[in-house]
């Protein structure tokens, strides 16, 4: 049978929850396409951090790096800073992979309520490209003269030719398949250096593509449109800061960041890309059995799409499936969608709809 | 009578509308209190550059560093580019004068809807402290290699332990003149030189302030909470860039661009500081005579509230106006408030309260 390798990273807290789900799902849809998941599973995160000081092995890309894809549940961890769980496994992938498109699809389900006012299943649907391996996260700048009156951090957005190219170019191709229509997300008038570099990439890059629209909004104004009139977006192109922001005011006004699938591309590379939900490892919740696993098996059908030629049939049956899951009234919901089911009622309820 | 000299700016499109809308009111005001406005008017805008490439005169800053305030309307043009606009009035007052704090109210008024289902009037009151001089906008970086393979853009963000402490400091003040609890945005998971050093600063002021509860916040959960669950902010504290940001979300979801006031404010230098609404010039909408006046009108009771000793009392008749006339179904409203009303409607009604 055609086999994928996959690379599972559980990670911290609810994340391991969530992938154990997402894995039942796969491997039943998988089985009904006639192919099927080989999975190594690394226990790298932040338990492995407290006891060992290091998030992941000094080889642990080498160890991944000829999977056909990595699954991602989620990083993070109250006693340990945030900096430091994320620098020490999330982003060395995403950038040790180059894996230079965050794609990060927002969609209003039946069943699911926005907390925007009057805004309806179908109303919104929009995908974000984020920039994923530079710009705002580049990790560029320093802290002089601690502690004293004249101390200054300094921290270095970097924008390079090729990096924006090929975001923009990502977006626009991917708005001849939508839409065509095109949100360019920048803040031009306070940061003429980047932005205006921005800028001019998204004019050069448009000319390819005349048949799309395009439109360029401030962050700000970006913010506030996703919340007055989100009908409005179709592709998003952003960089890697405006694009953490708008896909998080996205997952909410869709309904919650427990649907919101995400993954970390390049299509041009042998690396794996990396699939991993929108939320957190929510500490909060752990150990309960309540988290909601639609993020991550949707995360799964992303998975798909890009894993090779003729899943995106397999993919397919998961949307479906879960649309159908969410506009079934009847259906088990967890909390965050205002239900009282447990991950594995919603999870069993999904394998029948298979 | 007490005089008090007032530096005003019309500006660009609707920023002349709103800014006569608003003295006539706060004449009014003044009077009642029995004080006066005496004002210089400078054509400094759009207009000017066009004419005379520049947007203000270069000695503009000494013409009007005596004044006891600045009261602008809205700076851009859409035939110029955002960043010559803003770079050649905006910025250079707020940073010229050092006007460090900018203060933003946000409050969900009786008669206005929020798009958040479910918020009704009272629900959200918060207030932004946003650093206003330094951090993302710094004019510091630059762009090499144009046009070839190996171009890169670079954009610094500049902290300073000065610039950090004082705009934390006043937003912990401002905490225990309200609810006593402070929201500090941050992203120090992606901005390890910054946003750790940001952490430290609120964490060092924190000790002065025990009574103040202090949360945390990264950049795209507190878009998303802004969202999902306002009523929980009373202070915040924000980088410029993250205060711009939360600043415009938290106008919309108040129910409306037109009635968010704020204020450039230094109040330990000599230099006047500088009132503006949040909203920009809507060259949309300009010359219609529809613009909605009263962000501008409630910027200039901020104004009036750091005039000098006593002119609160003025400042909460204008804060009152404005309520008593949102919550009247039948008085007039703008277009962007769902009403057919112009500008001099609204303000007509406003005085009669008065
Ligand atoms: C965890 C954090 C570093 C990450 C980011 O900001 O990229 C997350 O918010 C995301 O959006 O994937
Ligand atoms: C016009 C622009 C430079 C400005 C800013 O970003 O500061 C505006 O958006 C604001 O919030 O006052």
């Amino acid at each position: 049978m055609e086999t994928y390798d996959i690379a599972v990273i559980p990670g911290d807290g609810i994340g391991t929850e969530v992938t154990s789900a997402a894995m039942e799902v796969l491997d039943t849809v998988a089985e009904n396409h006639g192919f099927q998941l080989e999975r190594s599973t690394y226990d790298w995160g932040t338990e492995r951090y407290l006891d060992e000081g290091a998030m992941m092995p000094d080889d642990g890309l080498d160890r991944i790096e000829s999977a056909d894809s990595i699954f991602l549940g989620a990083v993070g961890h109250p006693e340990v800073p945030d900096h430091v769980t994320l620098n020490g496994l999330l982003l060395p992938i995403r950038k040790g992979f180059d894996q230079y498109i965050c794609k990060r699809p927002n969609k209003l389900f039946e069943g699911i309520e926005s907390p925007l006012r009057g805004y309806e299943a179908g109303d919104i649907d929009l995908v974000v490209y984020r920039e994923n391996t530079e710009g705002e996260y580049a990790n560029v700048g320093g802290r002089e003269h601690r502690g004293f009156s004249n101390e200054v951090a300094v921290q270095s957005g970097l924008f390079t030719r090729k990096g924006t190219e090929r975001i923009v170019r990502s977006a626009f191709e991917a708005a001849t398949e939508r839409e065509g229509h095109l949100t360019s997300i920048t803040k031009s008038n306070a940061q003429a250096h980047s932005m205006v570099f921005w800028d001019d990439i998204v004019k050069e890059v448009s000319e390819d593509f005349p048949e799309v629209e395009v439109d360029s909004l401030l962050v700000d104004r970006a913010s506030m449109d996703l919340v007055r009139r989100p009908e409005e977006f179709d592709v998003v192109v952003a960089s890697n800061l405006f694009g953490d922001i708008s896909t998080d005011i996205a997952a909410i006004i869709t309904g919650s960041l427990g649907l919101a699938p995400s993954g970390n591309i390049n299509e041009e590379n042998d690396y794996p890309d990396m699939f991993e939900p929108v939320h957190g490892s929510a500490p909060d919740i752990v150990g309960q059995g309540i988290a909601n696993p639609l993020a991550s098996i949707l995360t799964g059908a992303m998975m798909f799409e890009y894993l090779g030629d003729g899943k995106e049939a397999a993919a397919e049956d998961i949307w479906n499936a879960v649309e159908a899951q969410l506009a079934d009234e009847s259906a088990p919901r967890t909390p965050d969608l205002g239900g009282d089911a447990k991950t594995v009622d919603v999870v069993s309820d999904l394998s029948d709809r298979l």
